[in-house]
């Protein structure tokens, strides 16, 4: 990895100061375009053209457009896949909002090196790499190269004042956006959001709560186990860190810094990124959901440049999805994160282009179109 | 294909008298076992010891047990797979009940043939062959070799007497039976469910709303897209089908020869045989679900053996996976039919099984279980 790559305007984002990292946010979020309707149109004349119902294949047709769109092409191709996992601690464990202790966050990080976590079996299943980031875990790794994206040695407890400055979340912010670029770089161009950080559904809600005017109780779920008193105890961790720190709900970096987590703003700057350099990025669970909002609150045509995926099993990432108007696809039961729900969802969107590439027309098939054709 | 094979005690299938086909289905249905629990536990010990959270991985976990139950042993594999399409036309079109004509059945059929079809494609995607059975298309196919399966030229039209009579309700259950008995044969341990035939999604909500007890109304969707007066048409239609024949709810010979079609006695005989020869088969839309009812009418542990897919965009289908105890999977809005909603599950499944046998245990990984274990 190269620390030096021009990022916006900076020539070395960790050396950076706060009005140039802030000059490079801006050049960033206002870099992003919205969909390339022509190629959206050429897209659908091409579906419609193939022999079904007009719309049959819903969702699968919707994809397709949209990576024309997003491509800016009628023929989009997927050159290169990854998972972006964005590994962080969370000061905030210190009040027992998680059933697991906080080692657990390198020590998973070490086995998806080794190719033996759960994401990594779905990405390889979906055909796509796992690109691993320590963007902010508690304790050493070794090797110490493992930490050279490290921001800051896990958040401070949100409960006593903002689990970030304001420059650590915007550093987070632009190196998440620096590992998505270097992965587009390399040849990429379909993204997914993965994440590991024992405690991180905790921020999660609370950006959650904070841009969608829900109420902490309703957005916050049982993470990796906890249940009854101890869930209760979370949310009212949740609501009393909302309290202290006062996030304005709209100034995107200010709610990130104070009731945010460095992966969620990693997350939220490779979202950026993928969008400005039109690359559609695959949205796993509650983690990603809270990142997307984030990025959305930055440059609303980010959400274009968005694919959901499953139906996680935590309620906060089905208020925030319905916050954007989205909907799951895939309803799996599942609460790993990782990305692994989002790693499900590269089948479909290779079903998705093959779909228009692959599948034959009323013309060259010889079928009758009758009434067959009308929507 | 060899119409000699033997199945159940039947030296020929087209020469057999209804004495001699009643007793090969009866010797089908009291040869479906239940799923074997000692492995089913075994390979819930296995992932269980995988690092996260025990049951994060949903519906994932679920499907590597019922793949172990099935293939009755901890370490179950997927050696083949394939779609059985069967294709049948419907007499009851002449009523108006479907807004294509009635030979976009055949010239579908040649088409997946030719591997331009929507089900070609996204089986291709899922690794998936597809297999295409002409049960009862209304017209001539050249080369007549096409026809070496086909039950009859069509079903009656339901509207004036039964579909068809129970013998060849049963010669296409059993019909069926020797396709996927076949495609077992040749190595494929892993099937889905497709088909085609124009005005086809008539006798499925007549079989659903039959076995469910449900309303017409509640389980009769637009089909290829009929709309307004032409859908509450079509369900008087199927109304006044049900009230002419009287098909018996409890006897689903009957029922399947009254008011359903022969893909759907084929696709019941797939299933049925599926079960038989321990082998998972993953239902598509609404066609499938009428048939796994049937099924469950003949034979209640053929449950166990399907696969759930994709919530198709007709009411009647998720009617009729609810009352099975079912969930759909995978939300689309998709209304094809040919099996594209189901074999978008083969990547899942392949899935499901992938994290049984790669990703890595807390003993080998070294990650700390504490109370990450728990349930």
């Amino acid at each position: 990895m190269n620390n030096t790559m021009k990022l916006h305007g900076l020539e070395n984002l960790k050396k950076a100061n706060g009005q140039e990292l802030e000059a490079a946010l801006q050049e960033l979020i206002h870099g992003i375009e919205e969909l390339d309707q022509e190629a959206m149109l050429a897209m659908q004349k091409r579906v419609d053209a193939k022999i079904k119902p007009t719309g049959s294949l819903g969702i699968l047709e919707d994809i397709a457009q949209q990576l024309a769109g997003i491509q800016r092409t009628s023929q989009p191709t997927i050159k290169g896949k990854a998972v972006l996992l964005m590994a962080g601690d969370h000061g905030v464990v210190a009040e027992g909002v998680s059933a697991a202790p906080q080692e657990i966050t390198a020590q998973m990080f070490y086995s998806y090196f080794g190719g033996g976590g759960g994401i990594n079996v779905l990405a390889r299943n979906g055909g796509a790499d796992v690109i691993c980031t320590d963007i902010g875990i508690a304790g050493p790794l070794d090797p110490p190269e493992l930490m050279e994206n490290r921001i800051k040695n896990g958040t401070n407890n949100m409960l006593h004042g903002p689990a970030m400055t304001p420059e650590e979340a915007l550093q987070a912010i632009l190196t998440g956006a620096k590992i998505a670029a270097q992965a587009i770089d390399s040849g990429v161009n379909l993204l997914a959001t993965g994440e590991v950080g024992i405690g991180n559904t905790t921020p999660s809600s609370a950006l959650i709560s904070v841009f969608t005017g829900q109420p902490v109780e309703r957005v916050t779920g049982s993470g990796t186990g906890i249940k009854d008193a101890a869930l209760e105890h979370k949310q009212e961790v949740i609501k009393q860190a909302i309290k202290i720190n006062q996030p304005d709900p709209d100034n995107p970096l200010d709610t990130m810094a104070k009731v945010g987590g460095l992966e969620h703003a990693a997350l939220t700057g490779a979202i950026l990124e993928a969008a400005y350099q039109h690359v559609p990025i695959i949205l796993d669970g509650i983690i990603a959901a809270s990142a997307a909002l984030t990025a959305v609150k930055f440059a609303p045509l980010a959400k274009n440049y968005m694919i959901t995926s499953h139906s996680s099993e935590e309620e906060g990432q089905t208020v925030a999805l319905e916050h954007l108007g989205f909907k799951p696809r895939l309803y799996f039961n599942m609460r790993l994160g990782e990305g692994t729900g989002a790693a499900l969802m590269f089948p479909m969107v290779d079903a998705a282009l093959k779909i228009a590439d692959e599948m034959a027309t009323f013309d060259t098939a010889g079928v009758s179109t009758g009434e067959f054709l009308t929507r």
